[in-house]
């Protein structure tokens, strides 16, 4: 029974990884998209996130069974349960990879973007959805503590990128809609950097058992955050 | 063992119920606090996201246990791992009414609001969270449709603000702060509509099994939607 149970834990395991190798291509092909407005780039973006969404439905079925017929408790179960939480963000993570390239086309025909910080933010959220990955793989305390510290850099870049618009809008007059939808395309990056946060935030609960306690100054850090 | 699985079920139901009151009245203060600015609006929309995330870990236990000491199978497992999904989007609606009240102080300030069909949009994302519970607790899929439906005009009514804030901006030159901060409000309502919109997707799979397939127009229709 035991042997079934961690064959099904080592799937489930390498089902998660491949969805989060799958939210890093939709991520990286959306800036990709920003930057050389390519339909190439935007379709493998795309595909990506369809591939994500189907994963989402394998892995919480592949979890319910797995309840079901293993029963799990204590640490195996949290495992599971934690599994089943983050692959909610991680579709989500697809989503606004889409979401992305949805506006990217407005905001590239203006060439706003080079004025911006909005490329490291981009860089700085994708590297948090791999390290996120790789506490889950290597259920690493450390790493999930380091992506909830890059949080901070992500929610504080989107203020600067934020304050970047604004002066270009109020100094410059420059077009309005393709910086609001600029604004757009910098809160999709810090909501991926929160979902890299949950996720890094399940790996702790199912190694210790707790849910870390979110810092009271979290919500104003991420003031004007979209969930 | 049925009678059981009844009264758990029931059990569960009831919970659900609770936790979609508490987004409605997390959801209404919010939009009290974006007009009268009071600080009793804010701190009931805050205590209300507070006991969401409570709810949310409570219910995910139930779920959990029912679906060890059960066993459940066909409707009765969509049933409750339906359940397991609504309730993250409840959460993220609780969320969501927290980051607006966050903001709100900035935007009264301004007084822009009185300008723009924010409110309308506000009214409509709340209309579409009481109806996708009523969805859910008379398992009623006209009901859940006519949920699925309103989005559009969420959708619609936040392409309206955009344009809006974007005249303000450029004939008028307003507060261009106060305006980009409206537009990330405008923006939680129109992701708390998706969010309702969700929950009765998921009533909809757990009545017929499917998973309700979005129009292809959907991602455009929502163009900028932040998950």
């Amino acid at each position: 029974m035991r042997n079934k149970f961690d064959r099904q834990l080592s799937q489930l395991n390498t089902e998660l990884v491949t969805m989060g190798a799958l939210c890093e291509e939709a991520i990286t092909n959306a800036v990709k998209y920003l930057t050389d407005n390519e339909e190439n780039s935007k379709n493998m973006c795309l595909d990506a996130d369809t591939q994500i969404d189907k994963k989402e439905r394998d892995i919480e079925t592949l979890c319910l069974k797995l309840i079901l017929q293993q029963q799990p408790v204590a640490k195996d179960l949290r495992v599971v349960s934690a599994a089943l939480k983050m692959i909610s963000d991680m579709e989500r993570i697809g989503d606004q990879a889409s979401d992305i390239v949805e506006i990217a086309p407005y905001v590239a025909k203006k060439g706003t973007l080079g004025e911006t910080h909005i490329r490291e933010m981009a860089e700085a959220a994708i590297k948090m959805v791999s390290e996120s990955i790789e506490s889950f793989v290597k259920m690493n305390l450390d790493i999930a503590w380091l992506v909830i510290e890059h949080d901070n850099i992500v929610d504080d870049l989107f203020d600067k990128v934020k304050r970047e618009l604004i002066k270009s809008i109020t100094e410059r007059h420059d077009d309005a809609e393709a910086l609001m939808d600029l604004l757009m395309i910098a809160k999709y990056f810090e909501r991926i950097g929160d979902h890299a946060e949950n996720i890094a935030e399940w790996v702790i609960y199912s190694i210790t058992g707790e849910h870390r306690k979110r810092p009271e100054n979290k919500e104003s850090s991420t003031k004007g955050g979209i969930g």
